[in-house]
């Protein structure tokens, strides 16, 4: 169990500087911005804008200001009462009470509150690799011990798995409090297909091993492809907590709300721990909640199919460069590239990159420290803007193929 | 040092179920409020409406979409810089460097980020009591061990201080990493004299104890009377974390914005654990902070000279109940009366003020375990309805008299 020096130690030594948000100059120079620079570290939401009742919502809610400005911690009950329905008919099974929601100040705060509640400090927790970095940083916040499960993607044709032998090892050694994923997975943009969730639900349920899965972009699922929800699998009820939340198909990202599907016992420790880390996500923008998950199905299948056009243009323009792998993502808006060899390592493409062409890219070791010669982009972006940007990419790196 | 489990038996054990926002019911049915109901438990933003330049604000922010609904963690440099210039010129010493600000989700969240920071678990830390519900509740959590310091308010016409005697002896004991107040004191409304602050940074000094000021309430300050900011006292830049934000006088609440001020070095840390509980503050909210610290002077005055015949008319009103003591408060917009000895307990007193009256109160043991016979108000509301609630509270108690 590592002390609190460790802990300290730990977080002395970490490096934030490359996560996504942190590179670009974008927001620090507003109006002073060079023409041709990129941020891919994050969608861009003046390219797919949020739904046309977001700002009214918010207006009238703040207008509303004397019942949305304060709310319980856990969430408006107005709200959370209506995303409990909304989520129950979107998706089955249905949501027996608004006490197995709680809205936070984003997906992370979601992910923040249900690790600690659900894993103690010296507890065990298994990460996939790669996945989304808050998974890993949390936990090691914590101080809990992390087992990796290698993901399997590198088969470009096959359906993506888990390395699901190594987590059964774990487990026959030791109790595994949590699995946490991501699914889509973020940065690689794999589905899990059905016998591998089926598999995933079964051997959390024989260990008691709670399953922690954000799904905050299942509702950009490609090619009609069909995606399992954790939450209605058989018997998972009072072990799956899913995140979700309008940050990403919806670009309300600016809003700061996540939301959390959970049973009573964990939501309401979850509900404990947000009153001590920052109380409750944003009064007035949780009522933008009410309208979530309301959007009519054009709306849906029209921003999926730009989408999936973008995945496609620009999958085509990384592959321009000899040697690179890339999977065709089957949901989300990642992209998670395999360098050929260069004749510099991956750290210095991405910093030379920034420095030089304003293109920004997370390098792979922020989602597992064996991604070496991955980099994630989001292709959530304007068309012409990433065309001209990955086409500088592409030329950047044939300087340095070897 | 407490063990992992001791501290989730603790997490079961707290009980948020009194906490300012959980006990009213005015949230939870929009249209359907009776309409004596009331709750005092925090300020009520109708009342006070923002500033004019607040919703325009945040909806040029919106539309300017690309460069403020992602920012750095520690906020989007443009406020971040903005946010060190305003403080700078209303407070000095100057912010030398945006550096030395971090934006966070509420300032909750700015005191749980600080004190986990500078305090790790089995440190030490001390805490005045009666004082905000929060520095408690964060240091339990961290797994900190407590030192209570009394705040000596009860004399009336005294000015406020601290019993700085047991602070003095426990450090002979042990060393104090982080002394905690807020100042104006919440739930008091009393305002350290010069003599006090100075005092206490020099016994922080001397210990090298840091503190942690919370300042929410210090441009609420009433009868002229001044104001020492801890930040300005000679040799204490590198020691004092001073929390503001606009949710208090300026009625921002639910914007759920934060500001905290400190060294760089605890400000980088501060960011790295935000990193982890929340990544980053409401994006388009965060530039209503440009403008904060404008307002025009006739503004604030005004705001002042309302909450000041509020605060005379309710401390009037309270005193109709024979026996009650309460200070006339100096500063911010509470009110923390003495109970005389009733029939019920203070427990029993708050229930049935809020099931048969519909009147809501914050239990005077939220701010501090040995409040028993108190309980707080937020005066920040509209005359009438105050005036109302505040008449039937007193002829509730009277039936309760011994």
């Amino acid at each position: 169990m590592p002390t609190p020096s460790e802990n300290d130690n730990w977080l002395n030594n970490l490096d934030i500087s490359q996560s996504p948000g942190q590179t670009s100059s974008r927001v620090a120079s507003r109006g002073h911005v060079a023409q041709e620079e990129m941020d891919f570290s994050h969608g861009d939401v003046t390219a797919f804008a949020p739904p046309d009742w977001a700002l009214p919502t918010f207006i009238s809610s703040y207008e509303d200001g004397g019942h949305t400005a304060y709310t319980k911690y856990r969430g408006n009950p107005v709200v959370c009462e209506r995303v409990a329905e909304n989520i129950g008919n979107w998706v089955p099974p249905p949501i027996e009470s608004p006490s197995q929601i709680i809205i936070t100040p984003g997906t992370q705060a979601g992910l923040f509150l249900a690790l600690s509640a659900l894993v103690g400090q010296g507890g065990l927790a298994a990460v996939v690799k790669p996945d989304y970095f808050g998974n890993r940083r949390v936990l090691q916040y914590i101080g809990a011990e992390i087992v990796d499960i290698d993901l399997k993607y590198d088969d470009l044709d096959e359906p993506a798995s888990l390395d699901l032998e190594a987590f059964e090892q774990a487990l026959q050694k030791d109790h595994v409090q949590v699995l946490c994923l991501s699914n889509p997975n973020n940065p690689t943009g794999c589905i899990y297909p059905p016998d591998v969730t089926t598999q995933i639900a079964a051997i959390c349920r024989n260990a008691g091993t709670f399953l922690v899965v954000d799904e905050l972009y299942c509702r950009l699922i490609y090619d009609g492809r069909s995606f399992t929800h954790m939450r209605s699998l058989d018997g998972m009820a009072d072990s799956v907590l899913t995140l979700l939340g309008p940050s990403k198909m919806e670009s309300l990202s600016g809003f700061r709300l996540g939301v959390a599907i959970g049973p009573s016992w964990l939501i309401d420790k979850m509900e404990k721990l947000l009153s001590i880390v920052s109380l409750r996500a944003p009064g007035y923008a949780q009522m933008l909640l009410t309208k979530w998950l309301t959007e009519p199905p054009e709306w849906i299948e029209a921003r999926i199919q730009a989408h999936q056009q973008l995945r496609d243009s620009s999958v085509r323009q990384l592959r321009e460069l000899e040697g690179l792998t890339v999977r065709v993502p089957e949901g989300g808006s990642y992209l998670f590239p395999r360098l050929p060899p260069l004749a510099i390592s991956t750290e210095d493409f991405v910093a030379r990159l920034a420095e030089q062409e304003r293109i920004f890219v997370t390098p792979g070791t922020e989602f597992g420290p064996t991604s070496t010669n991955s980099f994630r982009i989001n292709f959530s972006q304007h068309a012409a803007q990433q065309e001209d940007a990955l086409g500088r990419l592409v030329r950047f790196a044939k300087q340095f193929a070897t």
